[in-house]
């Protein structure tokens, strides 16, 4: 099959986005990772209309690019001057790349109403500015604005328009659905008859080659780009992660491995697939936005199983419930507990915890029930791993606690209109040793957390690598609705793990108690294990820390 | 146009994605807005799996859906048993709801490998399960799970599974893309060649009526879903917001508005589509799930314009950057980074309530630049009617506050593995009057509601018919990431209304504090309003009360 091209526009459709930006140097840095996975086109920015972009194209002249075509883009030259003498055209050529990209209009609504044009001037507004970039030898893509809505109103208009741009050079004519209200059969019908007519009215012997780029307003921005692709459009637009204005451009991350690992098109080299979610994580990192847990392919829930029956078919057969294998893109098959999950998913967790459940005689049918139970009461353990080790370990009376409490005693003041103060007494046991401490803090937990890690310092010299990174509050309703109960989860980390943690009550801070007892208790073990003094479990909890997290201070 | 049936299964395959999880009285409340919204078919839980589900099915018995048919959702009989003695069956009539859905086998790779049974005992076991359910009077929908997988595995057996369900008397058959891994294109050719076939092989002159079930691993499930719709389906499966197991399944928030808006396919009632956004956002607050910006139609951003050249073009023509009309969805088109945008919204908002923001000699530019600086800083009004009717008040000097802080001390105690204890001494002064008082509570926020009702008390009597039916934290990150701070919403109601608060805070009990002090205010303020003492304002805060609020006690 004919290869599909790539062409990114993170750094500058992606920058449309609500929350999305980034600095030349950032932009930089995702360039290249996006030339190491094989991207064709990095559209770069819009050099005529802001110094970054400017200053990103003189970052990226120094830089040797493997695959990518650097490309910077603009648009049409202004009504009524020279295209040599806008100020936008210039500035794309003096962006030194070897492409670029220019927008025109292909929708007479709006040439006549909002730019107040004729349709004629607007063609040679077209032709003129890719002539002139012809001339100063560049690769030129013509991104054909509003095309579909264009040709539903005034189809000969919108072809006048593709005709104009081919016949004076440009490379590639790029359908843009930019309002993203187009549906898949729509797309098919218009690329086909596009491709049909073209094809009869230009004549010189060169390939009318499409490209797509698409919005994803309606929730088809990845199926609208198959569709022209499977009426013969060879290039592809897209973002990666979909970041872009509104609900987002086309996913890369989503139309990359669809078209390598489902339609056998091929596109990036097929060996560097598996850095697909490392690029994914590494752009929402730059951007500092979270990830989409649900993203197809590169979630982290891509591949995440919480069914009992689905855990047990996947354990015979991966292909039962995966549409294919995880590590293709760089992910991987993870198991939830919950209480839809059945036996298989506890013993599959347990292995990989390495937590023996038939150690001490117990029954793992007692404890599924037992977890089915807890989570009746609002526990979730498929966000919790650190807390389902712990509580494992206390059914199958594995436990070994690394501290006791004693008591505490927690106490928020405010006066009038002053912020509260909150400070913590606590006292705890190590074997027969007992430690009794205070400590301030920004909130009740954040002193119980102040005063529980000076009381443990005395014991456990280690507890200077760990950290609180994040602290979630639900409340979830009781059994009859007639009690509520709070969920409190903790994400902890070392310098080389997260964990997370989960407490339930009636009370906040008994909730937040327990997830913070636990957060404690399963660092304290697992430094314990890597001393010598616990036996060492599964790996499987580590999780890689690649990624730079933002430290937060919890309430 | 034939019209389309919506099918959710938020309730049932929704809480198979991660950190999805309902309680039975959520999931009745959100099958409430789903009947008030014209959804056709509620599948309420399995309830052979767990005792959750079974409690809905109790609870859902009791009340009154105007449009929904209740569904209650299991698996076919065992292999070599009765389907009157399977009791995955029996609970299914046990739910004594007007439809059950069952699902059954189409691929041989899971009846052979992973079930270990036999071809032809899947078809039994098919056939029995609906006659089963047909005898006792149910409609039954089939869903033949994993069927596109079977139908590229062995076309024939996946067909005789269907007609094994036809037969029997099934009612619906719905093609399910269990693993997500199908494309638009490939459904579209398998659900032709399905309808042509299957017609050619049943002749009782019933028709062949298809639904469609597709989940989004390769992000293509509204749009796969839409393919079988364009063949001939007339019923489409999905959840709100497109929650669901790995990549979720297909985004109902989506699909009803293609089909209603861009196909002119009817399924909800058209004056209906207006209450999807609202909708959208019940299911994420009530599962807890930061709302997804992006999601088209329903999403914040959804209608967002940031590009200059796009907000100057929507001023003279919306549909120049927009698909459809934003309102039509219950949405609104917002303008990044423009005051003017804030400043009619802020006034459209005071007019409702009634507060004249010109009152005092006060600009409301100042007022707009005031709520972005809190907005900023985690305030979120959108969803806090009463703090924000209370900020206006505020800032226009119109405040009449009815109680005042002097200070308050909340005390934690916990021994050992004793339940926590928690007890707040409150003072306030009301006028030139003051109170101090104590009391108890499940934990710190209730012990402090309670010292503060009871030192009111005294003052207001009418303070009994208030009660507080909501509570909600989350953690905001700071500005630049490097702090937490929590928001905590209160929603309060009495025997006519229902109104929020909020309070932000790095420390929670603080910003408990601010929500519950405007909770109170904001009551106090009503009474004194309906007893003559202070002016009455706009009615809009107002809400309905359609919905059975479950009371609950607060944290």
């Amino acid at each position: 099959m004919e290869p599909i091209l790539i062409y990114d526009t993170t750094l500058r459709d992606g920058t449309q986005g609500e929350n999305v930006t980034f600095t030349a140097d950032e932009k930089l840095k995702i360039a290249m990772r996006l030339d190491d996975i094989g991207i064709h086109y990095i559209e770069g920015g819009w050099p005529g209309s802001n110094p970054r972009d400017i200053r990103f194209f003189d970052l990226a002249k120094r830089e040797q690019f493997k695959t990518a075509r650097i490309t910077a883009f603009g648009s049409t030259r202004k009504p009524g001057i020279e295209a040599a003498d806008d100020p936008n055209l210039t500035a794309i050529i003096q962006s030194d790349t070897p492409t670029a990209a220019i927008f025109g209009k292909s929708w007479p609504l709006h040439v006549q109403a909002i730019m107040d044009n004729t349709l004629e001037e607007n063609l040679a507004m077209i032709a003129d500015s890719v002539a002139f970039l012809k001339s100063r030898d560049r690769e030129v893509i013509y991104d054909a604005e509003h095309f579909f809505d264009g040709f539903k109103d005034s189809p000969d208009y919108a072809l006048d328009t593709l005709v104009a741009a081919f016949d004076a050079g440009a490379d590639f004519l790029v359908l843009c659905d930019t309002n993203g209200g187009t549906l898949p059969h729509e797309v098919e019908g218009i690329s086909r008859s596009v491709l049909e007519r073209l094809n009869t009215r230009v004549g010189d012997g060169r390939p009318v080659k499409l490209g797509i780029h698409t919005h994803n307003d309606c929730g088809m921005a990845a199926a609208n780009a198959l569709s022209a692709i499977n009426c013969g459009a060879v290039m592809v637009h897209g973002t990666i992660n979909g970041y872009g204005e509104r609900c987002g451009n086309a996913d890369l991350t989503t139309i990359i491995p669809v078209l390598s690992a489902k339609m056998n098109r091929p596109c990036i080299p097929g060996e560097k697939l598996s850095g697909l979610k490392s690029l994914s994580r590494y752009v929402s990192e730059t951007a500092n936005i979270v990830p989409l847990n649900a993203r197809p392919f590169v979630g982290h829930s891509a591949f995440a199983h919480k069914g009992g029956i689905h855990v047990s078919a996947i354990m015979k057969e991966s292909r039962a419930y995966e549409h294919m294998n995880p590590e293709t893109v760089g992910n991987q098959r993870r198991v939830l507990m919950s209480d839809l999950a059945g036996k298989s998913n506890v013993e599959y967790k347990a292995r990989e915890m390495g937590v023996d459940l038939g150690a001490n005689g117990f029954d793992s049918k007692t404890i599924v029930a037992a977890i089915k139970q807890m989570e009746d009461e609002g526990y979730q353990f498929d966000v919790a791993d650190g807390s389902f080790q712990i509580m494992l370990e206390k059914f199958t009376e594995q436990f070994k606690p690394l501290f006791d409490l004693e008591s505490f005693r927690v106490t928020i003041e405010k006066d009038k209109d002053l912020p509260c103060s909150a400070h913590a007494t606590i006292k705890i046991s190590v074997g027969d040793n007992h430690e009794i401490t205070a400590a301030e803090g920004l909130g009740p937990v954040s002193a119980l957390d102040n005063a529980l890690r000076k009381a443990l310092g005395n014991f456990y010299p280690d507890l200077d690598s760990m950290q609180l990174v994040d602290f979630k509050v639900r409340v979830v309703d009781g059994r009859d609705g007639t009690e509520a109960k709070v969920r409190v989860f903790i994400e902890s980390r070392d310098q080389d793990q997260i964990w997370s943690t989960i407490g339930v009550s009636e009370d906040i801070i008994e909730a937040s108690w327990h997830a913070l007892a636990d957060s404690f208790q399963f660092k304290l073990a697992k430094e314990a294990r890597q001393a010598g003094k616990l036996p060492k479990p599964g790996s499987a909890v580590a999780r890689n820390l690649k990624l730079g997290w933002s430290m937060s201070c919890i309430a």
